[in-house]
């Protein structure tokens, strides 16, 4: 099992102990704070809550996490190390140097650092790298590399493989580049505030509403490329360009970093939402970007695109007596109201579990684009027990029939005691999709269909089957 | 019906027209541009495919849309009038001119500049507000206004009706408060590419996997907030607020606009995306749109509040022989890769119906609050008819049975043409949520439930119910 030692444990080391930690890796921390181990536990409890609720598959198995105060013992077998201490070069130095001594050779050395170079971290000797990762760490996946080529390029295939979105950055620069561009906003923003044009609460709804949603898709240049329509690029910059000789923006300067503004700022920020805690304004945050990061998963479009890419890194469950064709927890957005999984999506797992059953018949996507499917033709639904966000969800899949153009299925959704929460059994014809009718499946589809539908044959029937909807005993 | 008088056809002028027509208005346009028709329908059919998407409900239907030669006879009867024409102050002042003697004098005047203060568009005696919105304006809510107190606040409730969010500025400022935070980003960005810091799809990269997720449901200030912890705001001024000073953006200097700087930004433009059409671009966008709007609408965070307040003004059909529990146009985000509605969203679409009906036997949001709801037991669907997106569908509900604890439903699931697509036969039971265990309905609601199921006891069984998966005949 591969082992990361986070130095440093705030907001930004919890997340990324979080992120190593669900992916299966062993974590050490070291940090002499003595909040560390309870600061750590609640960002965990953030990430356990939302992480696992992006992917389709379950998560490996959580590594196991412990605390050291000794460098040397925390270090100890680590083949990455990501420093997270306060943005100070001195002691950056100073933690750099203790790393390098006792760190394994080959391990990657990252820092969170949002503004230094590494030409600075390592200007006393140390071989550190930029990774720079942004808040909350256990789900957006941008982490900003700068330095050494060839570590960085290590450094990015280990990052993919905990579902992060490394960015390497072509030339070392002060705040590398998504903090540059964060620091424009915020003076303007700042001086926003202070000439009263608005508060803090609609310069965000200023955001939000509008380019906000365009960014989190697309960024900056995709966008503008689209408003220039089909004339392109070029013709964008020829009608928006001159607008940058304007004089519109107050940036040649910096607003005076009083009490008054600091105060303002502060007020204003409490008037908009001082009514929530950060725990309830981190969960709310949380919840909106899975909901948001399965929409774009949907399309491949940026994040969606690393989740996808991640997910399929993830292993499969392996076939049993009957073949386990769902293995996955329960998201946070399958759920009602009342915590319960809403039953359209105890439908979109045994529709996940019966994809997954057809590419193990051979009817996957190649098949389907040669123009053969299954369609569903009707389901009956029994639901049993209820399930709860970040349940285990578990389905087998029994064959009941599986000849000529029919496949009849049945699928047990178990919870994450082993319980048995539903049944769905499905009835699927075959489809000939370019006559648009039904047909018989290929022979290949057919003869492995026949084989699971041989060897469920001996098993009885399952209780549920055949029955209709209110039948008694 | 109400009217409005869109002057300029471009893309915005455009988006406005689309916003308009889909709520239910009349809507004219004013353009000399002989290609404006052909563009205003390209726009009208992007719109047409993702705007009704973001609702449970289906809009009105839509209004009339009529082209003019005559400025006086579009603007006749109007009581919005928005000006889209390109960004001269002089072009602008010609039109306003004229709008201005040719409009009813109730009728709000508002002119999309993105630059332009009132007082210079109304120095030459015009009577116009600033409405500034945000392309694809049939997506996104923000409209920024500024100008005459009083119209600004009539402005607003027009914007709400047609399920946008003003926001309107406290002083009038050069690019109002969006495009100055925009300006900021753009010369900066132009930096980064320019200095081969990175390619404009890395800058791209930066902000979406990274805080472009943030911004589309917190903006700025309020995930500051976060990350500044328990200690709140001030806490986070304290930490990083000096770093103001720091001289780390470029932005006190305009990079020069020449000709090699056209040149890298488009070609690297190109390789990033070249590969698709615009339109093709304008459907992804718009796709990711409506997902993470449908995300936030879960939550009620920024976008997704302004839709379920937009809904919840939305007519609900009326009663017939049988109820109309639901009736909405099927959303692109509820279609898969072969275009049909997906299988669980039947049951989505059946459970709305369920929420309806029980909402109309009195087992509404307060009931429940109280204790008492409907679980759903088993389902049964048959799926009779392919469903499409934009396809508007129909339910109606059956009480089968309606007598102590038990309900028993058949929805009917009708598409476009009135044809069947499917039917979902539904048992619930009446549950205690305090004692969870079942229990019997509050007299009201029994009564309620009664008088429906006697109501249905005269109509025939329906053909479908009470039939078992897979049973002949």
């Amino acid at each position: 099992m591969k082992k990361a030692t986070i130095v440093g444990g705030g907001v930004i080391g919890g997340g990324w102990v979080a992120r190593f930690l669900l992916n299966g890796w062993k974590v050490s921390v070291f940090d002499p704070d003595p909040q560390a181990e309870r600061k750590i536990s609640e960002v965990l409890a953030n990430a356990r809550r939302s992480l696992p609720s992006l992917y389709d598959k379950a998560l490996p198995a959580e590594g196991e996490l412990t605390f050291h105060s000794d460098m040397g013992e925390a270090l100890a077998g680590a083949s990455w190390v990501q420093e997270s201490v306060p943005e100070r070069l001195d002691l950056k130095h100073k933690i750099h140097a203790q790393i390098n001594e006792l760190a394994p050779a080959e391990a990657v050395i990252g820092s969170s650092t949002s503004g230094f170079k590494p030409s600075e971290l390592n200007e006393k000797g140390a071989r550190v790298i930029v990774a720079h990762p942004f808040n909350p760490v256990y789900l957006l996946p941008l982490v900003e590399l700068v330095g050494d080529a060839d570590t960085c390029e290590n450094a990015s295939d280990v990052l993919r493989s905990v579902g992060m979105y490394p960015l390497t950055v072509r030339k070392e620069i002060d705040a590398h580049i998504a903090d540059r561009l964060l620091e424009a906003v915020w003076r303007e923003g700042l001086w926003l505030i202070k000439d009263g044009i608005c508060t803090t609460e609609e310069l965000d709804e200023a955001i939000r509403m509008g380019f906000g949603l365009r960014w989190a898709q697309m960024g900056l240049f995709e966008t503008y490329r689209i408003a220039g329509g089909e004339a392109g690029m070029k013709h964008f910059m020829a009608q928006f360009g001159p607008a940058l000789a304007w004089e519109w923006t107050k940036l040649m300067d910096v607003p005076e970093f009083t009490d008054e503004l600091v105060d303002l700022i502060a007020g204003q920020s409490d008037a908009q939402s001082g009514h929530m805690s950060i725990r309830e304004l981190e969960r709310l945050r949380d919840d909106n970007l899975v909901g948001m990061m399965r929409a774009l998963k949907k399309s491949g479009s940026g994040a969606g695109g690393t989740i996808n890419a991640h997910e399929a890194m993830l292993p499969t469950p392996e076939a049993a007596e009957l073949p386990v064709t769902v293995n996955r927890p329960v998201p946070q957005s399958w759920t009602d109201y009342n915590g319960h999984m809403n039953e359209a999506h105890y439908i979109e797992a045994s529709a996940q579990a019966t994809d997954r059953f057809m590419e193990m018949i051979g009817c996957d996507a190649d098949y389907i684009a040669a123009g053969g499917s299954y369609f569903t033709v009707e389901n009956h639904v029994r639901f049993l027990d209820e399930l709860h966000e970040g349940d285990l969800l578990t389905i087998t899949t029994q064959v009941l029939k599986g000849e000529g153009k029919k496949m009849h299925l049945f699928h047990r959704l178990h919870g994450a005691e082993g319980q048995l929460a539903a049944t769905v059994e499905t009835l699927l014809l075959h489809m000939d999709l370019n006559a648009r009718g039904t047909s018989l499946p290929s022979e290949a589809v057919a003869d492995k269909l026949a084989s699971y539908a041989a060897a469920h044959a001996g098993l009885d029937k399952p209780e549920g089957a055949g029955r209709h909807v209110g039948q008694r005993g």
